[in-house]
Parts: structure tokens; sequence; C-alpha cells
């Protein structure tokens, strides 16, 4: 990326990276947490939801798993599970926070999947796929975990966001609009979009099952 | 491979992998309906069959996976996920066609798994166990994340039609019967076992619990 | 690994792999009966034991499967589910055996992890981690399957005899200690670990829901 102030940028980068990894690994502990699992148990969770979906993308992508070359995957993991062994109170209250933040994840994980995946050489569809698998296949896989059904194929404006984040960035790419410009709008239209769902509770459709009556 | 007329076969391929594609595709929609998965998770679970056990082979054998150079896949899902949501009864009046594209498919992808080992200089009996996964994988996922016990392995002979026709595959093989030959037998193999195990209620014999009664 | 007589190590390692392999399948077989699966479910199963946790650490360093390049983990997997079919009275009251096979199985994978993944050049951090991985994940993949939580997330000291065992190798080799050395004194440290914990009921403390009152 070539922006202004390269050295800002990449700080702000490392500092989204981090919230997104920690709300992420939060996020599974959490759930791991509502199964009584035990502390290993909870951070195998927060840890596959941190880097599940980048380690899914790098397995596709035939390039070594992210995690393996930044040890900070595995600390900020760690950290994130003695802070809810610590204290669940003060994790509960800050629900909101963590909202926040894994939304800021999503978004920061989606473009690193779309750049990562369009610097390999891949068409702009399978980026788009790519950037959609990092940001949200760590939560799928810390549902599997848990046996319970994942969360983003029957609840909320989730993994749409990511895709609809990846057409953008795909849309404003090709118009030629520059990097900058395209990371920046793609980040927000991520954001927004799953602000703006949560906050009116909207949904997509639901498939039915062939017994049932239209509705 | 090298047929007599490899235009017509090149044709007939793609028309096998197009329904097989879409039969799959189907299940996957199907089976999401069921337990009232939104439109993105009905995709995923559709598409997660019609590529998963491909993408687990390549992933195995260390090559790019199939579906990121042919964009048909991600057509071809979505038009069963349209077709699913446009008319329910229409898809289920039709349960036959699905029956037979599906084994259709089964045999294909076996084949495909099996021919692609082989030119990546695995052992046979790689290549049958490639052309299997290939083959069935993708069900098994889809089960997972539908958080369903995998059906291949407790009900119905699918996997082992697979199997069986990757053993036929070999033996030919072996026997120096020809390519073209070979292919057709065993395509015809996994079929007919599919549909004979279907028609006559046949599978296999189940294990038992160490508590319960031998029976 | 350079030992004084390499010959007698080497029949040593090929033993251990045995037992190790074979109870694992074992493992895979027995809880797949439980959910009554039939012959090709509890094959898939055990086969999934003895070889998913290698096969996933294989897949993220990059490299073929380990078992593609030996006929052995396929032959086993079949011999174990052999003697499942045969007798379910004399594989029950081996229990002890398998128990203990299994340690080994957990001591000798996690070594065989360790050294792959630090031949490969990665840092020791990672090979702990892919330690734990080859020895664990196994069992994870059979719960998945079989639609159980995976065990080793809320239920006795397991994993954490591997992780421990993978920080032993590290410390140890870090101070000099010589491969031999090294190897035996992790090995014996996941035997220990494992045997102290089931014998004595020690498990790891459990995360809390944060609904529940704090114990």
């Amino acid at each position: 990326m070539t922006y202004t102030d390269p050295h800002l940028v990449r700080t702000l980068q490392v500092i989204l990276e981090f919230l997104g990894t920690f709300a992420f690994a939060i996020s599974g502990i959490r759930h791991a947490a509502q199964k009584h699992f035990d502390w290993f148990g909870g951070y195998v969770c927060g840890f596959a939801v941190a880097i599940g979906g980048g380690t899914i993308r790098d397995a596709m992508l035939g390039v070594r798993p992210f995690w393996m070359s930044n040890i900070m995957y595995v600390l900020v993991t760690g950290l994130a599970l003695f802070l809810v062994i610590l204290s669940r109170k003060w994790i509960k209250r800050l629900d909101n926070a963590w909202f926040v933040f894994d939304t800021l994840g999503l978004a920061l994980f989606t473009i690193a999947g779309i750049q990562k995946t369009i610097a390999l050489g891949h068409s702009f569809w399978v980026a788009v796929i790519m950037g959609c698998i990092t940001g949200v296949a760590g939560g799928v896989i810390r549902d599997v975990l848990l046996n319970n059904i994942p969360v983003i194929f029957h609840k909320e404006i989730y993994a749409v966001a990511s895709v609809a984040g990846g057409l953008t960035y795909w849309t404003l790419f090709s118009l030629g609009l520059g990097l900058p410009l395209t990371v920046i709008v793609t980040f927000l239209m991520i954001c927004v979009i799953r602000f703006v769902a949560v906050g009116y509770h909207i949904s997509l459709p639901t498939l039915h099952d062939e017994d049932e009556k239209k509705t």
C-alpha cells in the first residue's frame, strides 16, 4: 500500500489488527465458556476464531499460514483468556466495545484477505470469496468445535457485510479509484452495513422447509 | 484422455460436470433449508457440497483448488439457490432427477479425483482414497456445518460405491484395458452399485455399542 | 537422530508408531460404534484419529501428508476395524492396553510433529503448536464427525500433556542437552503427566458462563 504517510498507516493497521484479533479471541473464549470448556478448550476456541479464517485462506492459496511468522496472535489469545478468567463481569460490561472491535476486525481481515489473494495473481471474484473466508471462517470453526450451528448461517448480517465490502473493493479498484480510497471506502462500507443491520435488526430472508406452508 | 472423438467426449464431460455440480449444490441448499438457514447459509452449504471434496483433495495434493480457475461452480451454486428460493415444490417434484444427477456427479468426481492424483505421481491406493474424498467429502462438510451426523457414515451405500469404483479403475487399468474402457466401466460400476443399493435398500452392517447384546 | 544404536532406535520407533496408530484407530472406531455408524463410517473415524493430526500439520507446513507415502496407516486402521467387528468383548477387556498405547502414541506423535516442524525451519513456538496438533487434532476431527463436543476441550489432561512435552523439548534442546536425552525426557514427561492426571483425576479449571455465580 502506498499512502501519504506510510508510517502512520502502518501504525493504524497494527492497532486495528491487534483490536480485531483480540475481539475475535474474546468471542471464541466467551462462547467456549458457555459450554463449560476448560482453559485449554477456551484457548483453542479463541485462537481458532482469531486465526482460523486466515489459515483456511492461506491453505487454499498455498502459502504459509500468516500466524506462523508472528507470535502476536498466540500472545493476544493468551491475554484474552487471562482477562476472561480474571473478570467475567468486566468482559461483559464491555460488550459494546467487543462488538465494535469485532466489526473493525471483520473489515480489516476481509480487506487483508482480498489484497493477499490479488497479490498472488488470482481473479477478483476469488479475492472476494477469500476476503469473506478470512473474515468469517474462524467463527464457523468456533461454532463447529462447540457443536453449535454456525451463527452466521442463520442470524444477523455478518458475512454479507464482508461480501458487500469485497464487491465494493472490486468495483472501486476497477474504476481506477486508487488503493487508499478503495481501502477506506471498503472499510467504512463493511462497518456501516454491520452497524446498521444490527441496529435495525435487519437480517437475510430464511430458507423454508419443503413441508412448511409458504410464508 | 484420448478417445475416438475428443470433442464429443469433452462436451459430454462438461454436461456431466454441470449436472453433478448442480445436484450437489441443490442437496446442500435443501439440507440447509431444513434447518432454516438464511440465503447466505444456504449458498455456503450448496457451495460446500459442490466444491468441498475436490478442495480437500487439492489441499492434500498441494495444488490450487480446482474451482479457483473456473467461475462455473460459483455461478451454478447461485443458480441452484435461486431455483430453491423460487419454487420449493418444483424442486421437490424433481426428486428422482436430483438422485440421478447426484449419482452421475459421484461417479464423475470420483474418476476425476483418481485421475488427478495419478497424474501427480501418487500410488493407486492413494488415488482410490482421493477419488472417494472428491466424491463424498463435500456432503460430510455439509452435515458438519448443519450440525448433523454425516449421513454417509450410517445410511445408504454411497461412499462404498465410490471406493468400489476406485478399485475397479485400478484393476482394469492395471490389466491394460486402456483409459476409455476403464473410465466407462468405472463410471457404470459406481452408478449401478448406488442404484441397486437404494433400489433394494441395501446398506452396510452397523457397528454395535459394547454394552449392547450382539445381534 | 543420532543414537548409540540407530538400528535399535529405529525398530523401537516403528513399534511405537504401530501401537500408537493402532490405539488411535481403535479409539475412533469405538466412538463410531457408540453412534451406530456402519463399517465405512467406523473406518473413516478410525482413520481420521490415526492420521488427522499429522495431516492438518502437513497441510499447514505445506508438505505432502505423511500417510500418502506409507500404506501402513490404511492397513492398521483396517486391522483395527476387523478386530472391533470380530470381538467387542476382547476389545473392551484390553481397555488398559488401549489407554497405554494411546498415551505412547500421543507422546510419539507430539515429538514427531515438533521435529518435522523444526526440520522445516520454523520457530520452536510454532513447533510446540504443531506437536500438539499432531497429537490431538485427530481426536477433535473424530468428535466433530460424531457430532460430539471435542472431549479434549472439557475433560482430562490430554492436550496439556502434549504442550508440556513440547515446552520440555524446547527447554532441554535450548539448554544443549542433545537430541537423544531431549527426546527421551520429553517422551517420559508426556506419559507421566497423562498417567498421573488420569490416575488422580486431575483436570484443568473450567470456564464459567457469565450468568453463573462465581464458584
